[in-house]
């Protein structure tokens, strides 16, 4: 049997060029004991993964060339010699960008069947993507009633989330974003109070008016000019999520950051965060989600581009910005009832 | 009487140039009902000071053109039609930069007398400068025992009460300073650990030996390369203490700081902070820093400089570090018994 996998050939130097990623196909080997055979439906597309290719140790170990490119999957065990999963059974793990991923079960999940809820939702809301929102805004910034929260890339697979979350949690909701079809989307379907298309409109100025009492919390995906324009509206002990940099990600050199002066005159607490830091308290936000998603007041939207031979050119759509919600590879068919 | 004062001419861009600050001499008015009339005899000279020049309003009003050069003072109440000051009484206010200070008794505060503790401590370890590196420290990074925490500008005055207050909650304490004198002060006469001279060493490589577990904790008073030299090497979940950026204070345009990177894929939590929001906790830093005090476990070293007519150049030793301790101006002669 054949496998269709990218292989990180070279470590991008500023934007991903062709050749840094390669699409090879391989066999699929014999299974030995305790491991699974999964068939991957769905690979999610981050921005994180632009950190992994760089070669550098982050929160997890550097990549190195001539790996399978690193990503987030959900698959369908097609075989099993490993007693805790049996075949058909859908599940969670860092397949990468294969059609076929061979595991000995380390990392690998089960998701919940017959929830009513679609698979791609667990690529998305009920996956990552939403711990993520959930964590970086409720652990890190605590929001209360009535603050005034924006976010940056409020449109995006997190950002989308967050905006939603805030709103439940009572905060005015400004969100940023790179085109009006997206802050149309925020304010119109997903009933944010306002949002900014930071690409024709004078973003300090929007902020200003959209923020009369000034900004609470931050909730930062972005980086660079942006930062610095919210910046200069936080209020007296603001707190800002740092969760992603995607404006730096394919920085050729460090690039440097917003000056420091008003995080000191304006006594800002900022944390960086990784979802991962939360692991053991996954279920709390998984009952909450769920429950927020039952209750129509959380929505999503997947941008699902077929096929794996798409995936080195798709990633580069969200450095661009060209996709409108969470980024996903459709690699196989899902033949699951959700 | 005669009053000699310094008038905030212009609001200085870049360098405080000559004729930003004007010494002039002006009668002492008479007092009025609830008023007092005060003797400076120490003037504070303290990186904030540049700030309070900008014109930008920040934590406290801005200053205009035209007004006297704010600045914390010591002096003696030579007169008092307010009920509660008596004349000889010591006392702890905003008097600015003159020989004299009339006030309603608005933020005066009595300093205590007989103590035992020279006059000149209440300007830097008891005064403004200890609670500023008590709170700094304690409250916004919780040291614990073992964890590496590194001090940049560490024989300044906040500098060198926060590396010996590290030594009191057993962290390893490094300091980073610009000369060989002031490191040689901070490891043999206070006993921390290791202290770069930034301005000869290689501070990336010096740090990374003196911290071969990384850093815990980083007490920022200085921005700029040697924050993103420290960066680099922060553990995961350090802590930043935001206190102080003097290395961009005297920038023309707004400086960009370091990266965020780092402080993210790290999940830093990095707090800014002013002292003043301590207000109703100062009691607290006042006991255990006058129980530190009579321990021998805290030194302090003040740099005074005599006359109020050499405030305006004295002020330029902060922004060239040739300061060694706490910066005071000795306005008139100490006749109290401290």
């Amino acid at each position: 049997m054949k496998n269709k996998q990218w292989i990180l050939k070279n470590f991008p130097v500023g934007d991903i060029s062709e050749g840094d990623l390669v699409l090879e196909e391989n066999e699929v080997s014999e299974l030995l004991d305790d491991q699974v055979l999964i068939r991957n439906i769905y690979l999610s597309l981050d921005p994180a993964n632009r950190g992994w290719m760089s070669g550098q140790k982050s929160y997890v170990d550097a990549m190195k060339t001539g790996d399978i490119m690193r990503g987030g999957t959900i698959g369908i065990i097609e075989e099993s010699k490993n007693d805790k999963f049996k075949k058909g059974e859908i599940v969670n793990c860092m397949g990468g960008w294969q059609e076929y991923f061979i595991s000995d079960g380390k990392g690998v999940r089960q998701i919940p069947q017959g929830t009513g809820f679609p698979l791609d939702s667990y690529m998305s809301v009920l996956g990552m993507t939403g711990l993520t929102a959930y964590f970086g805004l409720l652990d890190v910034t605590d929001p209360q009633q009535g603050e005034t929260l924006v976010v940056s890339a409020a449109a995006g697979a997190v950002g989308s989330i967050v905006c939603q979350i805030g709103k439940i949690k009572g905060c005015k909701v400004v969100g940023i974003a790179g085109s009006d079809s997206k802050c149309e989307w925020l304010t119109r379907e997903l009933g944010i109070d306002a949002a900014i298309n930071y690409k024709t409109d004078n973003l300090r100025q929007r902020l200003k008016e959209e923020c009369p009492d000034g900004i609470d919390i931050y909730f930062e995906n972005v980086g660079g000019s942006i930062t610095e324009a919210v910046l200069t509206r936080m209020n007296i002990n603001g707190r800002i999520s740092l969760c992603g940099l995607i404006s730096v990600y394919n920085s050729k050199s460090l690039a440097s950051g917003p000056a420091w002066g008003n995080l000191l005159v304006k006594r800002i607490k900022l944390k960086g965060f990784i979802v991962f830091d939360y692991f053991k308290r996954y279920m709390e936000a998984y009952l909450d989600l769920t429950k927020w998603m039952k209750e129509g007041k959380i929505q999503y939207k997947n941008h699902i581009i077929p096929d794996i031979e798409n995936a080195g050119l798709a990633i580069k759509k969200l450095f661009s910005g060209e996709n409108e919600g969470k980024l996903i590879i459709q690699v196989s068919e899902n033949s699951t009832k959700n």
